[in-house]
């Protein structure tokens, strides 16, 4: 199968008052209409959730951390079993990033240079390395449709001359993983990186654009940056990126940012957030986040979101749902995760149906008046 | 509805071989056929599955332990929501234990008398009291469709002397349980106690008996005895109960015992084992029991139970199902509570089928047979 065939983006419609548009982006496993948000799998399960939990919620494309599951099962294990889809019991579009975040982030870094980045896994302490090469190379190996070159993720607030170096080490780190990349069935996508100083984004995109990827990543928002600072970001980037080619913007967010972003021209969305605030009571509904522990609903039989049709809503009271994080119960995380991932996919639904019918404009100003100040 | 019209138990036919037999059980939220096993639903869950998942298990009836929802949310809770049905979301049949045994083993006993059992709460200390009549008004609060006496619970090993009293102060506590229950929508259950003593056993069944409960339930049994030594006091208890009524051996238990408890003429069981172990990685298979943390299925491709057609079986490796246990996933106790749920309900369906074909004695052979020695 060659790229071409396997994977094609096709832009809908784009929104007369902003960047917002609808798509759809063919893979070799389904077709993904954008703007589209993915769960995040990060070591092979979107945590409690079955394949079957996630398609009910609407979920049509998931992510999984190659960082994660190259130290746990090991990426050669996932190839022997036939790949991530086949490993996973997921067998619709996934997309794996490259290792690099967790390896700046969660990892210990232990030695970082031109040629690769040691660390130490948080796991065990062993000394591992990362290579551009490597992340392909694992990459192929748990087979998702999608993949990330590896890039340089230093945190929000260095100094502007260690920014720049991030972002010159990403770009060799793109051309690297570029030429590694063999596999045709996956689309490898370039990041662009550069914080929240625009001259170091437009020397990012400026620099991986001639690569001619068949998909941009934004990388380095989100990580502890004012939102207003990121959807800044977003004004300046986006326009520098090809309109023909999706837009991801990695590790992001809140429903509002989501808003926010599509507003801005971004196609495609990860994010831990419906999961893991769903495993800590939080649910997200149209009049913003409700902490499920709390004892006003004690006693209320609403669904979580009255405006909501997920199976969840469908089934459970907020009393059943409390009482559950009370005792305890591992159900509680389970119903919250599926409940906040269909209320996520629901919002892209109606943002994607939005856009269509060109209405994107009333769309967000409802929105962002039902969750109020801060959903 | 009269307790009448609400509750049939039809007896489709008894094995010519053995005590076995296959009945249909009529509740007010639907039937179910016997011999039936129940998982446990402790405190509302039935642990990290939803009710959709029970059902795709094969599941007919669920019990849940009115000792932890009196605790937690508290029963009256569970009424003002409509009671246990709507709350949890399980709209089929339900039962509940009294909770006495749960006071006598997992609390801490402050007094015991005639009159009720005084005894502190394991959640907080809090000193509470159980008294027949106060376990039957939990029990109509939770609303279940069947609902236990309140019975004394001594362990395995106290003196006959001493096991006496507790028969004989468990007679009394069923001729109040009788009196104060009021719904005719609930089917209560007497409860026969005596250990392991032949005289004792003989002693309760004779007493409860001319109480007319519509079914009769074995207590004290699986506390710490010998197989060999519960399945002879089901030999002598048993033939006691009349057939015309469904007999409930209650916390039993291994797939082998319930083989060996239903050729002796039991209808009904629950039991935490197919949860409890699933959550520890322990999968119930018809080779026996596979600990699925076992470096040996670390490439395994095939389904837990090659035999078993379980959604868990038809979609995931056993390779990966020890990769969600080694990396501390959810999904992994989730899945093998799932399997082995699905697969103590095919045991008994088999059962049922086998009893139905006049090929019980067959069916009990190849059984323990494939489990070995130990299931």
């Amino acid at each position: 199968m060659s790229a071409t065939s396997a994977f094609r983006f096709t832009l809908e419609l784009t929104d007369p008052g902003s960047a917002a548009r609808v798509g759809r982006w063919q893979t070799p496993h389904g077709t993904v209409e954008t703007p589209a948000f993915m769960p995040v799998g990060t070591i092979g399960s979107v945590k409690g959730l079955t394949p079957d939990q996630l398609r009910q919620a609407g979920v049509q494309m998931v992510l999984a951390n190659t960082y994660h599951l190259a130290l746990r099962p090991g990426a050669e294990i996932v190839a022997d079993l036939g790949g991530l889809h086949r490993f996973t019991g997921w067998n619709g579009p996934m997309l794996t990033d490259s290792g690099g975040f967790q390896v700046f982030s969660l990892a210990r870094l232990a030695k970082l240079s031109d040629e690769q980045v040691v660390f130490r896994s948080h796991i065990d302490g062993a000394l591992l390395e990362l290579s551009p090469e490597r992340a392909i190379r694992i990459q192929e190996l748990l087979g998702a449709d999608c993949i990330m070159c590896l890039d340089e993720c230093p945190p929000h607030d260095v100094t502007d001359e260690r920014l720049k170096e991030a972002v010159d080490r990403t770009t060799r780190w793109a051309v690297r993983s570029r030429e590694a990349h063999r596999r045709t069935d996956q689309a490898l996508f370039g990041i662009v990186q550069g914080g929240t100083n625009r001259m170091l984004r437009e020397r990012s995109a400026a620099a991986l654009l001639p690569l001619d990827f068949p998909g941009y990543a934004l990388g380095g928002l989100s990580v502890g940056e004012a939102p207003e600072q990121m959807y800044e970001a977003l004004e300046w980037t986006v326009p520098l990126l090809p309109a023909d080619r999706p837009r991801y913007l990695m590790g992001v967010g809140r429903p509002i940012d989501l808003v926010e972003s599509v507003w801005r021209g971004i196609d495609l969305f990860d994010c831990v957030m419906p999961t893991r605030n769903g495993r800590n009571a939080m649910a997200f509904t149209h009049a913003g986040v409700l902490r499920m522990r709390n004892a006003v609903y004690q006693r209320d039989e609403r669904p979580l979101d009255p405006l909501c049709t997920c199976p969840v809503c469908r089934q459970f009271s907020r009393a059943y749902l409390r009482h559950l994080f009370l005792a305890n119960e591992i159900l509680g995380p389970v119903l919250l995760s599926w409940h906040n991932l269909a209320y996520y996919q629901q919002l892209l639904a109606d943002l994607r149906q939005a856009i269509r019918e060109k209405r994107a404009i009333e769309f967000r100003a409802v929105q962002l008046a039902g969750w109020g100040s801060s959903p």
